[in-house]
């Protein structure tokens, strides 16, 4: 009765020409990313969870020459032994690396020298993409295609980790010139919940549909139960009023794990907002940090920088709940919502347009907590290999965020997408969007 | 389609007298569990998940102090004011209280204190159970079974517990006499994997069927695709290959935040396995601590005190996977075994018996690890009130743990009963069992 | 010109009976100390600078055992072969014991145990004292007085250790019966400072002169600088002056470890002051903890339970200077007061009498700080063996205090002992004495 | 009969034209120091006891802008506001300020900014200099002289950094260039000890002298005891014997605070040793990283970068202790050795010449860890107002260094100078002298 699993077949690789063009419209994004940043800022590691700048930098190279060329370049050399020691981040299957707390120590290769690695691997990598053997070309471009939304991600992260370090500064911090005040909008669109039935209806993708990550497969069956879900996603303005209702202040709202995380960190308010006063009782008493400088929070724009604690506690308060990741997915498969787009003159969520219909903020805007565990689908297997560590063995104590946001590069959102946080990291760009039962 | 909810109904409450029996059985035990221990015994905290002996009888009997004699009892008065903040375990709603890593500090009350305080409860209940109004004796005898369903889990608690603090002495540890050594098998039944068709299944419970905690409600449907499952649990003998097999030194079968627990810690077996020898290459080189005291390790007996790390790594080593919840309920549904009993004078789990058919183990012997993260059921709602922070609260970090242990309390253990616990807990008498697609 | 050291001599032994008598009479006052606590009482570890009282009665009996028995008892054999693992307190060149902050895991012996191994390690001493050859008695009457005298020690930790497992508890936690209201005296004498000439002076002691520890020696010759000294200590009424001025609020009395100290712990008055109100103001705002129950704080009474680094701050904001260890001796040569005594009745310093001339409260009231570290003298070496660990290794990162606490057994003060704690330890009953230049 | 205190008298100050000339050299050797560093390597902290090489340049600058413009320049106005928030090193007297653990978050303002803000106050303050009026020149003249010594010591800290720093670099890490090689030297000199009567000797020093810090006064008399001290510090070599002779695992050589400090940090040998092999037996299995790069460990230089407990604990090994550093003083002064030179191509410790008479290396080579608690002098005052903060609120938990290092920059060094370390701080260019009792 019930159709299982797809089994997953091998997508056709895009043609030589177009997969060289996406590698350089990929790859040269990263650099004009740091334009605004001088060695300083690509230097130090802010927390942990970061990384330096010119550590993604290097990490997303080191990527295509350990995973590219050292698999199809004939008479491959590795360009620095030690590159490998201390570019490769989690994979166990490569051997020792730099631990992670430990990147900002690494002073030397100097961004000049990260850089020039660039550029060598990039002319290689090209070279090697108009001459290989046409029975090998499949499996690189796979692997070429793997290293793109790869060094996309890191883009992203980039951009999320360039805030939380410049926001820690005392001094004047912005990092890229802004037309936010341009395109800030007075309103939101009023909410609305929107309905659907449910049933036993497709969830996740195969690879023979276009690109995806393994914890995206295999296309599945799941049951849904009937649900409603908001038209967009929770605003500062909207946010403000359970701030302003004693929402940090009130354990019933909360997960034990989260009534924790509150007390124990004296958290307040979303991570970016900055209380102006000492008492702040309304949206007015805060500004808000964002990668444009310091500027008045905009009560129409999707509340950004929540961990998943404030989002469910949010969401409770709220009289509702977050949807699961299949509502999620369903319901943007329904609405065919794509607003979102990346604009360097606006690494900012922006509000959703007041006459819009259907669902708005799906994409491009800030990232959507699930109530869904990090876990893989049935059937679910890794890619065999070392890939097989990207994404699998994170599968526990994570949740799962769907959509995408305004610091992810264009061609990197997709409805099946996955990310996966802890539920108490606020550094990515996440919001949330409501849901209740039918 | 799709039966979604069933709306739970009210049960019937059992009679007075039964009731009033139930109570003296159940209230009765927890006295008997500490007969053998000392007062000393009986105040220790030996770390933050355990609580004192002494605190565990307190709870459970202001459990019943403070949710039914003062909803019930004419002129109720608190046995003594302080017992409030000193034995509410995390009901924020009822107010603030003794820190939980701070218990083992009381030393005052003393257990004699505890066991008279424990006396008089039990008076004023039981007088209160023949006295009290019909209209109001549905609700109270609804608190009442939740109050004695509560104090079971507490049993377990305390066993486990008092097993985790006398394993720290290096002065002889037996805390209960024990029939160990006649009960052991040698060799437990081969293992053998039974399929299932899956589909849309019945999975959890309504109250209206009998006792259950809301985190088991509502009974729904659930998609379960076909699956087989291991007849028994994974022995100390099997277990122990692994252990051989480099299985703690090899990353390729952790998940990241395991391995990272395994390396921290310094993890080389499971928790109450002690190496007889420096360098352990086989079974016979281990004995096992058990509330009986030390003794040889047993090959047939299931592997014990792994954390779900440590479960889910020896299935991937092992070729399979740990089941999902549904996959376990479902499979304990149709094959009915409750093959363990309580025992006091074994109070550690039995090997298989070889002629076995179907699936032993599945109660009273381990709990078994499933790969489900402990989230609400869908329609899941907490009950009003303070008891709402019972389950509710938690579902958030923690992996369901299905079945049911030799150290759980009879008439306690249910097949849709979920218990859940940390992916690093150790301490509670927990195994596996083995599945994998069909 | 400079007398440098007297060669230490070998003390004249007491006489047999004499000595008997003595041991009687030190062994006796432990387990007086405990007729008011519960096994429960006895067994708790507060936090790892204290020790459970069962483990003082045990560690000081294992002391005879250990370094007596085992030495001149023929045919010796180990009251129990794992006690020592559980009874050594730090003594390396013994073997290793159980971890220190572990002391309150073990439950077993339990308190009959121990009081019964106290009971046979006596009567086998006693022994021991009739019947020893002439020949060994000298060496072995020095072990037991060492063997006393640690014991005295171990008596005043066991009081300090209780004061502070019970000020822990919600409950009501009168340890001791006590006269501590009767006692009260409304006014201390006043303050006045007493001026010493100074010069090269003798300080320290030799074994020669009576009973001392070895950090007491070699007695030697100290260059100490004119100086004046107070005749009492600083009070309570005293201390709650700098307390209202923002004594703890303002950086310039600190020490930089002491002003970390007082932000990363919150400290705001003295370990056992309890604030009566929300914003107390003057010392009618607390009540004080003592090991007679809670009770209104004494002005007249001296200032208890400070760390060093209040009590330098302290001396700083009233314009004056802690004693070097050297005035503070010279002093109490000089003046000749042994003002305290031990009262199990008034387990609590007093007030200093208002017609007392010279120095008051030097012995017996509380400890007092000194501006001292904590180094050996000039010549200073331990004693051989094990028991050469008894002071010597500890002589780093401590200070000195100096005098005796109302909480120290009868005959164990003298004018060169030298006691030391870390500088932000305060659950010593320890107070202060100004000093400044002459 | 004794000389307590001289009365400290101002110093005649130095001509304008002498002290502009200090100034520029001071200033100067600065900005070298950096030459051979990237933006990258100057911002980054390696760990809480260092500061990036920025911070460095740019608080040494604040000082003079903070102290000396800030009181003199007629019409001051502060560089940038926001600097004394960044660059204050410790001084509540002077506001809040940059958590010190943070500094390394300072991307902002960049290397280059900084080097315009040195430019910027040192063009205000040498105008000032030619141009203040002669009744302020004195008082200015004393702050700029303070504040040059303040730059000195943070240039060794500032070397002393960057050697950490580089050290962590898995990479090629050689920050200056060096003649380390030819200078080399195969044997030291033997070990001799020199005898000194003691006495009743003059201590520290008074400002009418010259330069000091106000820690070195006031000039006293201080009672030393005989003693013996060597000639020369101890060797690689010498050490190398302890280590083999295992002993950094025998605890009867250690404190037990450094014992501890050994066990829980796995300590093994000096801090820039590094063993070539699993298992090192002797001197020739190490290397050592130096501000030169790696190269093979010499044993004729001495021993470098031990802490304090090592220090102690070798003494204790070869049967001697550390000196007073009132033993060093006199003995420095006796012997008047000046021996080492600051030369930015060997910025390491060199061996005593064979030939050398007297006492070798008490400058000028490496720190001389003292048995004496950093307290201060009979009669000390820290200097009024905010600079007071600079010395004596340390005075706690540190121990006395004396001497000078390789990395002490000419003319900073005297004879009287107390550096001041926690006993575990290893990061410093310091080494040990021997002592013992006549």
């Amino acid at each position: 009765m019930v159709r299982v699993f797809t089994p997953p077949t091998k997508p056709t690789p895009p043609e030589r020409r177009e997969l060289t063009e996406h590698y350089r419209v990929v790859r040269n994004l990263s650099t004009r990313l740091i334009e605004p940043l001088s060695p300083e800022d690509c230097v130090v590691q802010s927390m942990p969870d970061c990384s330096p700048t010119k550590w993604h930098l290097a990490h997303t190279t080191w990527f295509f020459e350990r995973f590219v060329l050292r698999a199809f370049d004939q008479g491959f050399a590795a360009y620095d032994d030690r590159y490998e020691y201390l570019f490769n981040s989690y994979y166990n299957a490569v051997g020792k690396r730099q631990a992670r707390p430990k990147r900002g120590m690494l002073t030397r290769p100097g961004l000049g020298e990260v850089l020039a690695y660039r550029d060598v691997v990039d002319e290689r990598l090209l070279k090697l993409l108009g001459t290989c053997k046409q029975e090998d070309y499949a499996s690189m471009a796979e692997l070429i295609e793997i290293g793109l939304h790869h060094e996309q991600q890191h883009q992203e992260l980039l951009l999320m980790d360039v805030k939380h370090l410049l926001s820690l500064s005392p001094m004047p911090n912005v990092a890229y010139d802004s037309e936010l005040e341009k395109s800030t909008v007075l309103h939101s669109c009023d909410l609305r919940f929107l309905s659907f039935d449910g049933g036993i209806l497709p969830i996740g993708t195969n690879p023979a549909d276009g690109f995806c990550f393994d914890n995206e497969t295999p296309a599945h069956e799941a049951l849904i139960h009937p649900f409603e879900i908001a038209n967009r996603c929770v605003t500062n303005a909207e946010y403000a009023e359970f701030v302003a209702d004693d929402g940090y202040r009130r354990s019933e709202f909360w997960l034990d794990a989260g009534w924790t995380w509150v007390n124990t960190n004296g958290i307040e308010h979303p991570m970016y907002w900055c209380p102006r006063t000492k008492a702040p009782t309304s949206i007015e008493d805060y500004s808000e940090y964002t990668l444009g400088g310091d500027r008045a929070l905009a009560g129409a724009e999707p509340v950004s920088h929540v961990s998943f604690f404030e989002a469910d506690a949010y969401a409770r308060w709220a009289g509702c709940r977050l949807p699961t990741e299949f509502e999620w997915e369903h319901a943007a498969c329904e609405t065919g919502d794509q607003s979102g787009q990346f604009d360097l003159n606006v690494l900012h969520p922006r509000a959703a347009n007041q006459n819009e219909e259907g669902t708005a903020q799906m994409q491009g805007n800030v990232w959507q907590w699930t109530s869904s565990a990090y876990l893989g689908y049935p059937g679910y297997a890794p890619v065999p290999g070392a890939l097989g560590e990207y994404n699998g063995k994170f599968m526990n104590g994570q949740m799962v965020a769907r959509g995408s946001s305004c610091l992810t590069p264009p061609g990197h959102a997709r409805v099946s997408y996955r990310n996966f946080f802890h539920p108490d990291k606020r550094w990515v760009c996440v919001g949330l969007r409501l849901a209740k039962d039918a």
